[in-house]
């Protein structure tokens, strides 16, 4: 499907359920969101960028000079407001609200539009409520098609061929941000757009924390390192954790890391439409349990993935969501040794009618690595 | 100076500015205001993650279990309120705030705060006027200490070896995003944290365009490039922009480069105490006027940095602000030639009490590469 058809198709969606709800306004900065209804999105930055869809007629795009010219020629969009830098961007907007379209209604604002913005917008209509866009965008960005999910594919090979270099060569004796370095620069120089995220490398005691980024620390002899890490593909994202072993592994190690790598295969197996976001947690949680981990889980199973790295549906227990084709998410089971060590496997599963399909598959057997 | 004096002193000054305007509480999301004042901050991601600073009494941290361990390593601020994934972290804010202090007055945001925390706290508190933080923390942080400068000096120095290394080796035939990938490879493998933001190479025609990113355009011979670029060494920023040509340029780039150059050479040279913002624009400006190009500089002469890539001051026509020691900003003049070709030249200038001192200072000179 080209830009244009895609386009016009998604904002056409959104401006059904916009009608559903009677809302007046949708509001997006510069965003994941913007991407996916116009095919133009930059980091989010001081000069007032947003994309303004009224319930019915086209979408507006109210950007800076500075800007216009690439926004142009990335969107389909062709209805724009322009404000130039010395000029107060509040007074443009207020004046743009009045053209755009019948805002009797709730103005929806995406999630994560600036409060700036949302405090902007406030003033500028004081008579309408607002409240989040999450209800009406997130359901149209979880299914994915066809070509998105060949774009996380493809962002999920780079991220297999990253771990395949970095565990070629020594390790011990990197520090964790060298190693993260390392597999960025490796997914960067093969045709990422850009990191996903800020890579993870958690080494020996770090690895319990499941959210410690990279530091300073040396990685050892002895070691269990988390690796978690991923790049972006045209927008998408992958997203990928491995546990790899410095040298020989305790038996404790060898115990968990067996449990969690079947904790992993049993949430994968329970992928199919119908089964319900919450009974993939569970059949992970299930097997940790079984094998006496379960207060070492202590997060959810995953989260979905696409455009943004964090996205619905999450993996978690009361999200009874049902799975359907197209839904993409990690499975990323761990546990987690406070002041020992931690233990995590992540893969990205897309659902097909079939079964899940993995967007990264490089081995989850135990590396011993040097 | 320690982190816990640092942070303690820090978030004082906060709470005398909240008195005097009779605010009732600072919130802020995972960003670098968070930094600023704790010591600790992370990407923004899906779970509630909030740092609550009442007028008076001890600020608190709203976060999520999962990230409790490694906020307390990060962070001497030592009162917590902790939710869990599973728990609606709306229901737990609710009763944290009537714990937190005096709320009485308004409630002031970090303008980066998302809109969906904004929402989520003019809900819990229907009485209270909701208002922008940039007002209060703005002030502070434009007043880099010593140690604060050093840090920008750091990461100067990544991004200015990263330019002389990419322009030892051929660049004609590299696509935009390959050279990105080079000069990010290098930065991060010399030490950076991350980069600041997502390189732009603008090669050819791109170049006219002052915030095209990278993309797959190959580099040719005869092309004008501007590279634009920097990093981030314990969350404090570099910015450089460099225009590189690729074989002999015309005579009508050497001219254009040469006006650019003296342009970036008058706004720095017009850098001292006491000089307002809108002064080192006109420096920049009058030049490239008076040279035939007042049209062809299509945006402002620079913005701050310091943990923000973006931050005040800004350095643009309007904008009144006295410079003083410690202030940090860019100058980046430029111009711009429609499906032609674009220059600009950018390094981060301190004030000092002598005038300014710069972060970068590899050559501006023109450089012809291969």
């Amino acid at each position: 499907m080209n830009l244009e058809t895609q386009v016009k198709a998604r904002i056409e969606s959104v401006q059904v359920e916009m009608n559903r709800i009677r809302a007046g306004l949708l509001v997006l900065g510069l965003s994941s969101g913007m991407r996916y209804l116009t095919g133009f999105t930059d980091e989010p930055g001081e000069r007032m960028l947003l994309l303004l869809v009224p319930r019915e007629g086209d979408a507006l795009f109210f950007v800076p000079q500075l800007y216009e010219p690439q926004v142009r020629d990335a969107s389909p969009v062709e209805r724009f407001t322009v404000w130039r830098d010395g000029e107060d961007p509040a007074l443009v907007l207020r004046h743009a609200l009045t053209k755009v379209g019948d805002l009797r209604g709730t103005i929806l604002v995406e999630p994560t539009l600036w409060a700036e913005c949302l405090l902007i917008l406030q003033q500028a209509l004081p008579d309408n409520s607002f409240a989040s866009a999450a209800g009406i965008l997130a359901p149209l960005r979880m299914r994915k098609s066809a070509e998105e999910v060949e774009l996380l594919r493809r962002a999920g090979e780079l991220a297999d061929a990253a771990f395949v270099q970095v565990t070629q060569e020594p390790i011990v004796g990197l520090t964790e941000l060298q190693l993260a370095a390392k597999l960025e620069a490796n997914m960067l120089s093969a045709g990422a757009d850009s990191v996903a995220f800020n890579t993870l490398v958690a080494s020996g005691a770090f690895g319990a924390m499941p959210h410690h980024r990279a530091g300073q620390r040396k990685i050892e002899w002895g070691d269990v390192v988390i690796l978690d890490y991923g790049c972006k593909v045209d927008g998408y994202c992958s997203d990928i954790s491995r546990t790899v072993i410095c040298g020989e592994p305790t038996p404790a190690v060898v115990k968990a890391y067996d449990a969690v790598k079947r904790a992993h295969q049993a949430a994968f197996d329970s992928i199919r439409p119908g089964v319900s976001a919450q009974d993939i947690d569970r059949a992970a949680r299930g097997v940790l349990k079984n094998l006496g981990y379960d207060n070492r889980f202590i997060h959810r199973t995953g989260h979905g993935i696409g455009l943004d790295v964090h996205e619905p549906p999450y993996i978690i227990e009361g999200n009874g969501i049902f799975l359907e084709p197209g839904m993409a998410f990690s499975i990323e089971p761990g546990v987690y040794f406070p002041d020992q060590f931690g233990i995590r496997l992540e893969d990205v599963a897309v659902v097909t009618e079939l079964g899940g399909i993995l967007m990264t598959t490089v081995t989850r057997d135990m590396q011993v690595v040097g």
